[in-house]
Order: structure tokens, then sequence, then C-alpha cells
């Protein structure tokens, strides 16, 4: 029902229990490019792998307000944008995302990204928001360098892929950057 | 962040924690009027209620998918509207609602709830939607009846208020009637 | 243990962990009639979902105080009787029921029913009882016709059934009314 | 509305929501003696208390099956039976009693503690009845004595009460001594 | 990580995680000898059980401070020693232990108590230790009359075991007790 | 009763529940040198917080594997260090301490983690270890720099303390690089 449009053909919804079958469907279709980079694709094989990962994002929704949502093109499902868990104490906040097969290289994930960082860190009064990419990922780290963020540091093995461990590029933006530059 | 437009003033968002302010304020602004009909006005007497009841509402949605939204007109919130927990055994819901002083008679109402409607008849494809109404609420009542709904009955001392027990006017709409009047 | 004499070859007893197995016996014996008004007979087919059931109404007597019996004829499980939640904001709360094949006719539930009636507006002083069948489930509709409940309404197809969608008839019986015609 | 009747004046109810009040003032008018041998009198001070104990049985009941009662005299709570906790396992539970001050000396205990024997050795089908006293509780004694249990130890300084730690006679029957007596 | 040296070759160390592997197996390679006097055996056939039993006993220190711990010879697991749940009210505790295959008749055991009575009656500051046995199991026994606690009573048909039903002999230790003769 | 000798004077304890007065104690007299690097020092004001805080580093332990001790000299409370949530999927973790009042520059800390650092990266087998400082925090500092981690990257303006939002410095650690160097 509620929706966030980016332009006339793309919008933004959040996550919700009616999207677990478009959501399996992009995996599927997907699966060769996504398992590369998203560690959760080999385990997800069933349609209730997607609804049980969806309620797992609307109760994070509801107990700590970081919100997911699907970035719809032309009422088809393109691909995911959320909030990890907010950390209201030091009001920061990462931003995780992927696209699927057929959707890159549009810009479709700069505008989403922009809004989501639009949210957190203006309606939210958020103070920091991170992304990380796995280093070799270059299509996603161009996202935050198209955007302005500062590129902080390299953590080394941080995340275990089905080719092995892979390095994070840490990327930043502080409020009163996005403030300046948006 | 999401929303859907009624028009170019008006907007429904869901109800989330950052809301429990000017929620808050918009029950203590109305509340001699309130009262008369909602049980629930006497008891919120500090902003924490306020709060509580969102975080109720949010865990609602997702655990039940029964959304409910705040009414905004220019940017300042007007009311609330929202499903009750949705039967999905026999795909049936209710609709609950009311505005805050001052903006009554302006056909908002009317108007959220034919988006309302349309989402849990037409997105959700359930079979049945609710509207109970104390049978004195005139203005309450106004809304099916101008929507098409058929009153089915009267139950008679439903409902406990400050000034006693009141009867509720049950009107009921089906998914193929909705389809063919709307 | 505990029980509560309609006469003396009829006892009410709290449905209660050890009757899982005669439960499931009745319904087993009693499917055919039973599953055209009642939704949950065909999704129990072995005797742990009725244990499940008798958790759960176990369950909701220790939080809410809703009580559920069984009815027992001559040492023999005949039916079963119950309150749906008590909603204690407003007194009032609704009676569900059913007798197994071989036992209707015979007026047990009537009986049964009028204990019920006496313990929700006597002894828990609630304000109101409600009763709801399907409108063409006759035999069950006669019970609340006997015992001088109000028709207050029919709901339209508010209640999914094998058949399809089956309309609501509502009675309902008050405190001050019970009193008086008791 | 469930009884249990020892005779024509004397009833076990449940314990339920209800009971709170009465329950509340046969302790405040008998805290005198009670304390000396029931360690939770003293932190007993207000009917709040009482009800969050009701609680704790009635979901203990819901959970293991344990029931507890009240004991009625022509209609005036008297006092307390129950069981513990069931162990399930192992087929043994332990009962516990108090009498209100003025109901002690006319065999109402050990009537109502037949009758909870009964319960839980033929209907429950348990294998083992424990009975606990301090020792220097002759009158609680005198129940398992009368009833024929065996005294099969002392645990020493088991038990923390106001006065100090006592020593806990320890009282069995088993079920097929129980069937050969009673 | 963590561990209490007994002496040289026999450390304690709380039961985690990571040793479900070889209590599971110290379990398999003893299961003749165990199931005779311990009721968990039969139903622990595969690794899951036992990471599940380790589960329980890492929560229930969290919450009650009652801790179980492998005993290991030459960092082998030799086996098993733990508090049950804490009685904090009337400060008292029970312990229960078993040994695998191969490591009886060494004194393991009774170093092992020795620690344990010395942490819960010393360190907490517990008032008293009780040991339950069955009767026939004459090792078992042993270990508190070495250890100086007395022979409370006897405890008929306590526990049901693959022979049937045992007696418990029932012994205790107070805290003044220990003080005096450890 | 578990410990973890670094030498004669020093020992590691897992925090239980009867440290909370000791570290509340410690807490109090380190306050002013700690409430500069450590959020949650101005908010622990009584020892029902630090109580509160223990209870959650043990259900951690429990539901998670990560270990929260004491470090205690003489037989005296100097300060504390564990682990944060292990990330089991990405095999990694990061390790926060702080030394009461008078305990620093004595290599306290460095003997500490080092026996940290090899509880993770080789008993619990994980790859990777990682520290955060913040960057002013010169002493804190000094210890993954003399124990040849690896700095990463200086995350901006992650944390909000009393004196305003700090960076920090990451320090990694992987097993291979452990391995060679311990």
């Amino acid at each position: 029902m509620f929706t966030y449009a980016l332009d006339e053909r793309i919008v933004l919804r959040p996550l919700s229990h009616e999207h677990a079958q478009p959501l399996f469907e992009l995996t599927e279709l997907s699966r060769d490019r996504l398992r590369q980079w998203l560690p959760w694709v080999d385990s997800t094989t069933e349609m209730s792998h997607t609804a049980e990962y969806i309620r797992g994002v609307m109760n994070q929704y509801a107990s700590n307000g970081a919100v997911t949502a699907g970035i719809w093109v032309d009422d088809e499902l393109a691909g995911v944008i959320g909030l990890h868990a907010i950390d209201w104490n030091h009001r920061s906040v990462s931003i995780g995302y992927w696209l699927g097969r057929g959707y890159e290289g549009q810009g479709l994930m700069t505008s989403a990204c922009r809004a989501f960082i639009d949210y957190a860190l203006l309606d939210l009064d958020l103070h920091r928001v991170e992304i990380r990419c796995a280093t070799g990922n270059r299509r996603s780290r161009g996202i935050p360098e198209r955007l302005g963020f500062v590129l902080e540091g390299v953590i080394r093995e941080a995340e275990k892929l089905p080719q092995g461990y892979v390095n994070h590029a840490v990327y930043g933006m502080l409020q009163h950057e996005w403030k300046r530059i948006r």
C-alpha cells in the first residue's frame, strides 16, 4: 500500500508478507550472480526461507525502526535495499542492498540509496551511515563512491563467501557532510 | 519514508516510532471530543502510552500484516486509520479510525477508508471488510454509509464508554460488491 | 477432578491434558457431521492436534479466565462448550459449542449453555453474552432461541467452511435480561 | 463454576482470578498463625501479590497439569490445597496445604487431602505422592499420619522460616498402597 | 578457557557448546553402564540431544547460577558433575554426577565433589547441600558417605529407571558441618 | 570457582552473579577516568545496573558462547575483558576491555588480551579478532599495537561519548597471523 516513488517507473515498497513469492522468484533467477557476494543465497532454497527472512525484517522494523524495502520497476521486483539494525545510542546505521539479474547498470541502486540516506540522516536524524562492500565487488563499491562517501578502511577477511574470505571496504557518510553535498 | 497519497495535500503514512509525539499532541488537543467514543482516550495520559500503542500496532503489522497509518494533511497529523487483526482463515478484517479536532467534515476519512478497503479487498485479496460504529456516533456511521456498506445488524451494549454501554452498528462490504461499486 | 453437574447423568469438566484421547476419538466418530459447520475439523487429523488444542484452551483459561469444558454423559465425552476470549474492558464474551454424533436432540447443549451463561453473567459479572451460528445451522440456532436471546443481525459471509462462505446469525443476551428470565 | 464436593457444606474449587480478594482476606486474617510455617506470608502484603500467586498456579495447571484449589466451607474460603509441579517422568508429585484461622481441627484438610490423593494416584495414575512438613508443625504432620503415609526421613534444615531453619519430615504414599488402604 | 584444577592431571571445566562432541562420545562409550542409573541415557541417541542438554545447563547457569562442569583427566573428558537448580530462598542445592567407563574407582568424583561442595557452601554461602542416590547404586553412595554426609532418609520408589522404580537415599551436609570437617 | 591464571597473582574469572558488588564498587572508584571512554558509565548509577549487565553477559555466553571475565589481582577485581557477540557465520569476534583506577600501566591487559585471543583463535577456531579503540585513547590502542594487530582503518565519528563523537581505530588479527607470531 505504501510507497516511495523514485521516479515515475521506480518505487520502493517496505517488504511485507505478500512479497515472499516475487522475492523468492527474483532470488532464483539471479542465483548465479548473487551467490558470489551474498552469503545467504546458497541457503535460500525454498520460498519458506524467503518468507522467514521477510518476517525477520518486519520484526526488526517493529522493534528497532530499521526498514527494508523492495525496489520495484514497472511493478516488477528488481532488488532489495535496507537498513541493518540502527544503533540508537551512537546514532549510526549501515545500509545493505542487491539487484536481481538484468537490473544492474541503470542507476537504480544509486537512486534508492540516496532515498535511504535521506531517510536515515534527515528524517531519523542519525549521525552516520556506513556502507560495507567486499573489495572485489566493484559494482557495489561504485555506489558509495558516486554518492560521495569516504573510504575509511579495509577490514581484512571480514566475510566468508563461497569462494573464501573477502576483505571489506568500509565507507562512511556523516550527517553534516550529507546536508552539504546532497 | 513511505506514503500513500490521497491527493496533493493528504497522505497516509504507516505509524512509526517517530510519530509518538505528534500523535500524543493530537490526542491531547482532541481529548474532549474523542473520549466520548474511544475507550482508550482516558487512559492515554502521557506520551509513553502513545509510544506503547505504536509499538503494539507495529508488532501487529509484523506478525499479522494488519497495518495502521497516520493521516497527514499539509504535513500535520490529522487522524489515524488502521486494520484490526486480520482473520486470515476466514479472510476478513475490520477497520477503525478517528480524526483529531478541526479535521472533521472535509471528507478526509472517507478517502482514507476507500484506500484501506482497496488495500484489504484488492491487494490482500480479503473477502470481507467490517466497520463497527456506536449507533449514536452519526459522523462515524456516515462513512460506511457513503461508501455503500450494508448495515447488517445492531449489536446491543457491545462497548463500554465513559457515558455507559453503547450499541454497535455493524456494516459489511464483500469483495465482489466492492469490485462492482468502487 | 472438578465438575459441574447438570443432572445425575450429565456433568461438565474443564478440558484438561488427560482428555486428549476421548476428545480426539469423539472428533473421529463425528467427523462427517462436524466438518459441515466447524472449520477446524478437517485439519484435526491426529491426536497431537487435539492435545495442542487443549493446551491452547488451558493457557487461555490461565491468562484470560475463559474456560472450556467437556460435556460428559454417563462418563462418556459427548461434546464441548466454552467461552471464547473474554473482553474484560467491555465485559462481554461469546460462547461456542458442539456435540458428537448421537448426542443431539436431547437438550444436552441447552442445559450446558444455561450453566455457562450463569457462570459468565452471574459469577464473572459480565455484561453481555453472544452466540454466533451459521444461518443454515438450524440445530445450533435453536439453542439461543430457546434460551431467549435476541437475534441482533446477520453478518454476511463471515466464515469460510468447506462448502463456502456462510452468514452468521448473531444472538445477544444482556445481564439484566438474563437475571429477569432465567 | 467447577467444584468437587467433599460433603454438603464443603467444596473444593480450582483457584481462579476471581478468588484473589477472598484469598488475600483469609491471608490477612490468619497472618499471625501462618507466618510461622509458610515462607511466603511475610512477603504477601497486598492483594496484587495474591493475584500474582493465582496467576502462577493457573499457569502451572495449564502447562504441567498440577492443580491448586480453594477449600470452601458454607461458601467461605477456608484454605488452600494443591499439587506442586508434577514430575511426569517419574510420575510423582507432592501436596501442599494450609487452613485459615478458625478452620483447624475439624478434619477439613484430611478430607481435602484424601480427594487430592485420589485424583493424583487414581485419575492421573501417578505412582507416588509426597507430603513434607516442618517437624515442629504437629498439626500438619497429623494429616499424612492419619492417612497412612510412611515417614521416610527427616531432611535437616531444609526450609528457612522467620524463626530460622527447620527440618522437613518427608512422608510418602505409593499408588499400590493407596489402592489397598483407601 | 576457564578451569578448576583438582591436581596436575585432573581439571574441571564448565560445560560449554564446544564440548558436545566429547560428551556425546563418552555417553556412547559408557551407555551400557550408565543406563542402569541415569534416566536420560536411553533418550540421548544423537549428538544434538547432548548439545541441547548443554544449552540447558548453560541457560540454567545464566539464570540461576547453578553450574555444571566436565571432569577432564589428561585432557580427556571423564565425567560430569553439576549443581541442580539452586533454591536461593532456602539456600540449598543438590549435586548430581556420573563418570564414564574406565574412570571409576580412582577417587576422581570424590575430589570433584569436594570442590563443588566448597563452591556451594563457602563461595556461594549456601546453607545445605544434598546428594540423592538410588539405594542400589553402591558406588555412587560411597561418595557422600566418604565425605561425611548424613543419611537422612530413604525416599521410596522416587525414580523410574529402565529396571523399574528405585528408592532414593538422601544425604545432607550443612554449611556449619562442612566448615568443621573439611 | 573456575579461573584462568595469567600468573601467580593474576587470574581471570567468568563474570557471575556474585561479582555484582565488587564490579559496581570498581566502577564507582574509577568513574572519573572511565566515563571519558565508556558510554555506559554515566548510566550505571546503582548496583542493580551492574547486576543487570552481568545477567546480560551471562545470557550471551549461554546463547552465543561469547564469554566475559573479571581480571583479579591478588583477589581484588581490577578490570573486565570480554568477547562481544561472536559472528559464527563469518567466524569473527571483537574484544572489549577496561581497567579500574590504579591498575593501568602494569601490562595486565596485554596479558589478559593474549589469553582471550588464544581462546578465540585457537580454542574456538575463529578466523578473525578485532579490537576497536577511540583514536584518542592512546593507552587502549597500545594493546593491539603491542600484540601485533594491523591497523585497518579509522571509522569516523563512530561512537558518542560525553565529550562528543569520537573516531574508531580498527585493529585486526587473523588466525594464521596469530599462529605465527604468538
